[in-house]
């Protein structure tokens, strides 16, 4: 069985979208991952940084869908890293309205010692410098490192980034981010030049456009399933990821084929994420949901041709 | 053999991008739907109109692909139709500089004998009253009438342009268009208030990031190929256009499955269309290059995938 450690934020969001508003409620890049994780066959564990105000139910969720909440430390006297965002009519681009980093300013993430020989990790996004302790603490270099990042860091934090970025075999980001790290307007370019960073694998997302994988000259290309019903994009992209790791670590297989399936996983994920405010859709998603989708997915995108040689 | 009749414009471009600017170069609708139907076998005729200062060897050029030229009309006293743009970085917007509608102002289309038994239609971008002045030219309903139109013809034409959209197969329009068409954010649900307006098959296009063809609860998707040179986006929708009526004409089949091979030979034909300005790429492809890119469109989009039941 695949052991996932994954490491990135749990947090409270305050979402408004066109279609409606929360409060405070559960969210955090590696909510999403491992919610999305928890769906295969494997052992995961989280690392992360709550407050003291982070309710006991929400660990017992994490708990209850199979996943390790030892690595995530509750500083009591703190509060939990709290995110407002609001999203515009498109749902493409959206205004960051508070951004609390609380318990999270200080983040010194542990590697719990049973995960010490993770053999998938999942780097959610974070600081650069945090994401290389994980790594740093880690004593053999696990199967699959996977990295996702964001054009903050990029901006702020550019040096530490492409250290860690060296260190990756996969890197998650989207095209605008890919545009910006490469210089490059064509995204087959700005891939290229993202493998000389490092990463053997780059993973471009492109929201409700899909998703596109790179592997040294293979291309592969996951499209968004078209949606009755598009409520919230949070998380989306870490339920994606969440999605394609977790089947990468429950096959154990890290060849181009079966990535392709793995964001056609990531990508199905992501489909139910979109339909309900934050991760209310992912905390009960059935196998046979699952499988319908991914039918779905098949339907939307296998033809025939006949090849002239 | 297909019978395939197009009405569109025929005209000079000046295009500025950001890799580079043209002076009045070949474009138009009608120009790029019947450059990309010429690599199928079929019979296809052009409607359109120019002026006295549209170049002889352009004429040749159409002729030369095997395209009937003779419902070309040439106003001698008249200038051709020319239009300016300049496209943003990203390519996705873009400014109309000029339009000078000269000709095109009073187009009054004529189908030819020879074609008023065509069994396919393609109406290009034009004023609905155009479009429908041809649909009532043609005695017998072909097999297949396919329209496209744009945001234009919605805001100031909207009456005219249902009554057409009413009484064609398929429409093609893009993402935005959909959504203005019929109030409706998901595209899913665009989709069938516009089947409930006419078309038995939508097809919406969204430039890179690919087009959807839906049909009453069917939806199939093909990507825009990842390229390393994006140049000139001019003539890509038509280009689709062209490509993907003109496999259903010379194929004579319009079933859904057959369907989906024509929105990925249109997207293959639009991956070149975009790659030089203008209709430079479009004059000489070979069938190895199209033969090659299909190929490319089966391994960015086939997977394997275990379902359960």
């Amino acid at each position: 069985m695949g052991k996932l450690l994954i490491v990135g934020t749990v947090a409270f969001d305050a979402i408004e979208t066109p279609f409606g508003k929360t409060e405070k409620i559960l969210g955090g890049a590696a909510t999403y991952i491992g919610l999305s994780a928890s769906y295969f066959n494997l052992d995961a564990a989280l690392i992360s940084v709550v407050g003291g105000d982070f309710p006991d139910e929400y660990i017992r969720m994490l708990k209850e869908k199979g996943i390790d909440v030892s690595g995530i430390e509750i500083k009591k006297e703190g509060k939990t890293f709290f995110w407002s965002g609001r999203y515009d009519y498109n749902l493409n681009t959206r205004d960051t309205l508070v951004t609390d980093l609380n318990v999270l300013a200080d983040f010194d993430p542990v590697v719990p010692e049973n995960f010490a020989d993770c053999d998938f990790l999942m780097l959610g996004n974070l600081h650069p410098s945090v994401q290389m302790s994980v790594i740093n603490q880690i004593p053999i270099r696990p199967k699959l490192v996977v990295l996702d990042t964001m054009n903050f860091w990029m901006n702020n934090t550019m040096d530490e980034l492409i250290e860690v970025i060296r260190k990756v075999d996969v890197i998650t980001i989207n095209d605008e981010e890919a545009r910006q790290l490469s210089g490059e307007y064509s995204l087959v370019r700005a891939a290229e030049k993202i493998h000389k960073m490092g990463p053997q694998y780059v993973v471009i997302k492109k929201g409700e456009n899909g998703a596109l994988l790179f592997s040294n000259g293979d291309v592969f290309f996951a499209p968004a399933l078209p949606l009755e019903e598009i409520f919230d994009p949070t998380g989306a992209g870490d339920t994606f990821a969440g999605g394609f790791i977790g089947y990468l670590a429950s096959t154990h297989d890290i060849s181009f084929e079966n990535m392709k399936r793995a964001v056609i996983y990531g990508s199905n994920f992501a489909s139910f994420c979109v339909e309900k405010f934050g991760t209310e859709r992912m905390v009960d998603l059935s196998q046979k949901e699952i499988q319908t989708r991914l039918k779905q997915f098949k339907l939307l995108t296998q033809f025939e041709i006949e090849l002239k040689h």
